[in-house]
């Protein structure tokens, strides 16, 4: 890297940071944008700034926005009495993605992790108790991972709910759609077979 | 990508401009920038910034450089009466980071292609004249590609320096160190045959 001139070899450690880009990556990404037009780097280097500056989390869900409030929340047309509760921002984008959910999301920010010293008070569960009070939820879709941790997660908020007036559900864990049996690993076979339905 | 706000949706289209770079990765990029500090984004986005203002041609070689002249060419300790021909500044870099060669180089900006209505007058062919007139170059080794634009680059400059008192050599072609002779190409082994040598 040493062969390239000094602001080159910036641009190229600054490229191998990204995830996935290695030295050899990065060095092809830094010859690319020094060929290209000087508009499109300044385009890619404001874009880079701006989203640094713009994005907050949504001051109701805690998902990503470029203002106060997230265009989910925003929507009026979304049905506001089913939240569904997911560990991060990109699970919220997951699902929106799918098309399949009309309701409004609770990102909790991470799943409880008593080893690392993660607690309810670090995630965003007092702010969803008070939501459910504040705006009438009737359902809560309890979408964190299937991992331990948000297995666990669900059971928490599970066990601490359980007195309030609000439907709790938990998204299906089963054989995922056009997967072959035989690649599907034991735990999720045991929960198709128990999760299974009348036909 | 319509599920992002807007300055997320931005930044993944720039950054899916870049070589390699599909939405997904951008995607993947994209929330990585989100995740890091302030600070190591803005690094990158400055480094962008400042790769296209600073680098700019060597006088001399037309590599690149930070400054009026490369650093190659400011070596004193370089042997400046060899001068290497390649087609493009990162061939030369490929050349250097070999260590094989302590000459100067001169790069062409690509090769001659009739076709494409690329003549001589659009390389940097002129500049190479003037130069080994001015600077006394005594050799010149012609490492332009061996594709059919490289060799017949090559074989214009031999046809239009053969008259001037400069010693004129071309890079050998052959069975890359360490290749298995069964995945060589033909072309590639008739030349190692061709440029077989006494032992």
């Amino acid at each position: 890297m040493e062969h390239y001139p000094k602001s080159i070899q910036e641009l190229i450690r600054n490229l191998a940071k990204l995830p996935g880009v290695g030295e050899k990556t990065a060095e092809r990404l830094a010859m690319h944008i020094l060929r290209r037009p000087v508009k499109e780097a300044e385009m890619l280097a404001d874009s880079i700034r701006m989203v640094k500056q713009k994005v907050q989390l949504c001051q109701q869900c805690f998902g990503l926005s470029d203002g106060p409030q997230c265009h989910v929340c925003m929507n009026s047309g979304r049905d506001s009495s089913v939240v569904c509760v997911v560990e991060q921002p990109a699970d919220m984008i997951a699902i929106e993605k799918s098309g399949a959910f009309s309701g409004l999301y609770h990102i909790l920010g991470g799943t409880l992790a008593p080893m690392e010293g993660v607690g309810p008070e670090d995630l965003r569960i007092r702010e969803l108790f008070e939501r459910i009070e504040r705006d009438g939820v009737q359902e809560l879709i309890l979408a964190t991972g299937t991992s331990v941790e948000g297995e666990s997660t669900a059971a928490y908020l599970v066990r601490e709910l359980s007195a309030r007036p609000v439907r709790l559900t938990r998204i299906a864990s089963g054989v995922p759609v056009g997967g072959d049996l035989k690649y599907v690993d034991k735990m999720t076979l045991k929960c198709a077979l128990d999760g299974r339905h009348a036909l």
